[in-house]
């Protein structure tokens, strides 16, 4: 980690601010995120007046500026924890990093900060390496390298676009996990971040990560949104349905995905077994979402992020529009999304 | 893994000794060691007399029953590491665990003996989840879940066939690696371990291993065996392919493999330079053998382990076998193996 170089003007840290006071929050990660260029996005289903306390570098976004920039659109919903998924779309920078405000900084084995800022900006400078699994994880990492028998031609790597970092004490569990074991909390600290192999779908959490938005932020976007989607995260699935987007995009484009440290503290916020009783939808759509997107096969003619969204929601509006209606607004809000995206990003800095 | 309840009745330590002096070996291996059944293979080109300490249940084979075994095929050799392939061929016993002799027991974060069989055990007994990834390792674990969005219809997972464990201090780094970085050792203890996912294909180490004999023993055999190989690991590569083998085969029978804790702490031993010299044939090999084992495809009709050495012998030879006589002559052993394998099982138990 000490190796990372970080050009401050390439990263910014957006935020959604779904509780109006953010500064026991922002206090807390002073010393991570002060030095860079913070986004706030409010909820705009929240009233209250945020609180943000001084000495950061920060913009707001609230429901006005929404209406301003995405206007008309009603396909793409920016409420709730979607939207931080506004300030990916206003930001210019090469690098997004977003952290959910009910979290704060972690510690390391050594009780030492993890500076999830440095980790995260290591993990997408560093190259991934989908092709082949390293038993030693991420061979770039100090004191690492490739095992034995690890062929030289693919030692060089892919460039990574996205980084997941974990979670520590309250975990991203579903709301019957989490009912089911309602004192589980996670203590391990596992220190290593490895590339999920080359077609190995995964769950994409939103509540820890970072990627390179010039190659791939056409494809994080706030697309299925579930009838009873509340306030909590295990009551949404945004995150899970763009993360599969996403992870067959990189796949598709040559492009690798991080999973693993740097590890953020997850504060407990909410009732799983009140979640449950009113959102079990989400657990079950899964069922029909993963055998889609193992099977789903973008064109060659895709060569961009933003192509490849435009081929994915077209499959996803033939293959799973006709299961629930749910699925053929998740392809129109993608679609959307790209046109939006397009728009706003040749529009001048200043949004 | 204090959950694990292992049955000592159905485990093997397999060692190959491949030096004669086992004392001090062994006697650091008591505290985990003592309490199962051993089997040592003295490799067949060792000259001096094995020296192996008081109070182990332990039977030693040596050159003479192994010839007595094996007959006259001369596609198979067992000597060097390859000796300990002998002893998964004479066990009887559903687990084998084999570690080198130039291995000890290794100490977790908390500065406690790792207790090999015992993880080992835990990882074989628990079910492996090569479908999806899980962002927090081994759901199965204590204080681990899966997380939100990954499919319950996926939660039950699959039998795991072959745990691969890792190495403190010198790690399992080929020749020129170590002998660009002399100095490297290993002492990141990363406190996991994971599913390899179904189609990544890995470098499987036989340092420490473990495996389900009554399921994959068969798929476990020395065949690549190179021109200059010695008696230090990175001269060898036979558990590197013997590894790609055994992934495609339990991708293909629908088994899991996982890699990650136990961890021994290996000695150092040998001169990376000096191998260098004289081997540097392996590294370049797997520029071939990777793409073959990405793209081979084994058949329908292969429902056992044995049928699919068999059917992958065929297309080793006929794929590999004109890149170089060595792959014709591993496509060779790997059907004698079977053959071997299926004549050893079938007689009496007491070889």
């Amino acid at each position: 980690m000490s190796n990372t170089s970080i050009n401050n003007n390439e990263v910014d840290i957006v935020i959604a601010a779904i509780n109006s006071d953010l500064e026991p929050f922002m206090n807390e990660w002073r010393p991570v995120f002060s030095q860079f260029h913070l986004i706030i996005v409010k909820d705009p289903d929240m009233n209250g007046e945020l609180r943000i306390p001084e000495g950061f570098n920060v913009d707001v976004f609230t429901k006005s500026d929404i209406d301003r920039v995405v206007g008309s659109s009603t396909s793409i919903l920016f409420s709730g924890y979607s939207c931080r998924y506004f300030g990916y779309l206003v930001s210019r920078k090469k690098y997004i990093i977003s952290i959910d405000d009910d979290c704060i900084p972690a510690r390391d084995t050594n009780g030492d900060l993890v500076d999830v800022v440095a980790q995260h900006i290591a993990n997408l400078q560093a190259p991934a390496t989908p092709f082949f699994f390293n038993t030693l994880y991420d061979p770039y990492r100090k004191g690492a390298d490739f095992v034995r028998g690890y062929p030289f031609s693919l030692r060089s790597g892919v460039t990574c676009a996205l980084s997941c970092g974990l979670w520590l004490n309250l975990a991203d569990y579903d709301a019957p996990t989490q009912a089911l074991k309602p004192g589980q909390r996670n203590s391990r600290y596992v220190d290593a971040v490895m590339t999920v192999p080359l077609r190995s779908l995964m769950p994409v959490s939103g509540i820890n990560i970072a990627f390179n938005r010039e190659v791939v932020g056409p494809a994080l976007f706030p697309a299925l949104r579930l009838a009873g989607e509340g306030k909590l995260r295990w009551e949404t699935v945004e995150d899970i349905w763009s993360g599969m987007c996403v992870k067959v995009i990189c796949d598709h484009l040559g492009l690798g995905v991080k999973s693993g440290i740097p590890y953020v503290w997850r504060r407990e916020r909410g009732d799983a077994i009140e979640s449950l009783k009113k959102e079990w939808e989400g657990v079950k759509l899964m069922e029909e979402v993963v055998p889609f997107f193992q099977s789903v096969r973008l064109p060659q003619t895709a060569v961009t992020a933003e192509d490849c969204v435009v081929d994915m929601a077209k499959s996803v509006k033939e293959q799973l529009g006709k299961v629930d209606p749910m699925f053929a607004r998740a392809a129109d809000a993608m679609g959307d999304w790209v046109k939006l995206w397009k728009s706003v990003g040749s529009s001048s800095p200043g949004v």
